[in-house]
């Protein structure tokens, strides 16, 4: 398939390279920045191997943009309906990348429009092993083509309407963004004992490979699950200099506890 | 090394596995409930391996404790210093297996005395890559002994007084027990809009991996970042029915943007 990426950033360089690589043609890269960089760097990809046709053309403007079987529309959330409105491609397949947005902001750019979104991190430097894909379509035909392309490139795609994708929006924010906060208090307050965080990677890595096994509400560990009150009061002692991270530690071991005690009927 | 497990749940059965495959041997195993079950494993282990000396013997009673190089007591902490209570050793080395409880709490038990606490959640069902261990010990040949069998089963050990002990364990909460609430009301939310965490494993896997090369705070994504105040109210819009995880969003969101704004002086 030849393929015109809309973006330069992170999700339009990630997505690109796994495109080349499975064997499609990246046409041009259309970025007002960085698109000649994106460019040269598929290009020094394709031709490590080996393929010729594969020479994307750096452009700036959407006026110029050749016929391609695929536009890929890789830019933020909060851009993709001003770039649509800039793309006019009649009937050629056009798709954003983005989480959550409406499939339809791409209605007036082509009459065949989809999705294709990658519930997952990506950033220019970092390699994920997979790329978890929700797909949508304008039609039937749409959506088949847009599964059939995501197929190449990720062995987790999933079909998903507008509500279905905004819920995995939702959720990659709370199991993700959130996390992520809870991390970077975390290492601020080991640094400020002078330790580091790293120690820690090896149980973090193992809370989410656990997930594969068991749901998480049946893995639970910790003070608050157990009723241990002894090293609660301990913990939050060592807390009491850290304002916001004795407000965490409290919030979620009530909220542990009360759940627990729904669910289990202990703790009260 | 001649070594008795004392306790027969995760962390005795992981560690007691680890220390005979690295060519320790297990004398006994002591505990009211299971030490049978945990011998015959270990037994049936060594057995697979032809370690001919490995014959755990099952006891209930700490009375009938034989002569060994090491006692491991792994127990809850609620219950080390009760178990430390029946323990009597002479000078013998003790250690235990707990986050929050003193390394003074084995005095009674021993002259030679250490901690060798797991930063890692274990089960008997799981067996993760990497068990960080951090070791004590009442003196200075203690602590060296003890870290020289951490390092038989551990490619991660470090020296650690009481309180930093229980700073990680803190942090341990922090990064693991936390998120996995997050989680689990994630995976609640998700199941009630008929869709299932499963696609968003490789999302938490990644995020957790990043922080091998990045500090968190450099890593944040999402829109209480950017400041993407449409996708935050579009988010908002759809856990109205779910008061606990909007209760959740809003405390993130508002701390993120506080801490970014502190940060970076930007989304005040």
């Amino acid at each position: 398939m030849t393929i015109t990426l809309i973006g330069s950033g992170n999700v339009a360089t990630v997505l690109g390279k796994r495109l080349q690589r499975a064997g499609h043609t990246i046409l041009q890269v259309c970025s007002p920045r960085n698109a000649e960089a994106l460019g040269a760097a598929l290009r020094a990809e394709a031709r490590k191997g080996e393929a010729p046709n594969a020479a994307p053309e750096a452009i700036q403007d959407p006026k110029n943009l050749k016929k391609a079987d695929l536009y890929l529309v890789a830019v933020s959330d909060t851009a993709v309906k001003d770039v649509a409105g800039q793309i006019r491609v009649a009937d050629a397949l056009v798709v954003h990348t983005a989480g959550s947005v409406p499939l339809d902001v791409l209605k007036e750019a082509s009459k065949r429009y989809g999705v294709l979104y990658p519930l997952q991190s990506l950033r220019k430097e970092t390699d994920p092993d997979i790329i978890p894909l929700l797909v949508d379509g304008s039609d039937e035909d749409v959506r088949s083509i847009v599964e059939g392309v995501a197929k190449t490139i990720s062995p987790m795609v999933k079909r998903c309407n507008d509500a279905e994708r905004l819920f995995f929006h939702i959720g990659g924010v709370l199991v993700n963004n959130f996390p992520n906060y809870l991390y970077t208090q975390t290492d601020l307050f080991l640094q400020d004992k002078g330790q580091s965080i790293d120690m820690l990677l090896p149980l973090m890595a193992e809370t989410v490979r656990r997930l594969k096994d068991f749901p998480p509400a049946e893995v639970q560990t910790g003070p608050a699950v157990r009723g241990d009150e002894a090293t609660i009061r301990k913990h939050q002692e060592q807390l009491e200099g850290y304002p916001e991270l004795l407000e965490w530690y409290n919030a979620f071991t009530n909220k542990i506890r009360s759940f627990y005690a729904r669910k289990y009927g202990v703790h009260p």
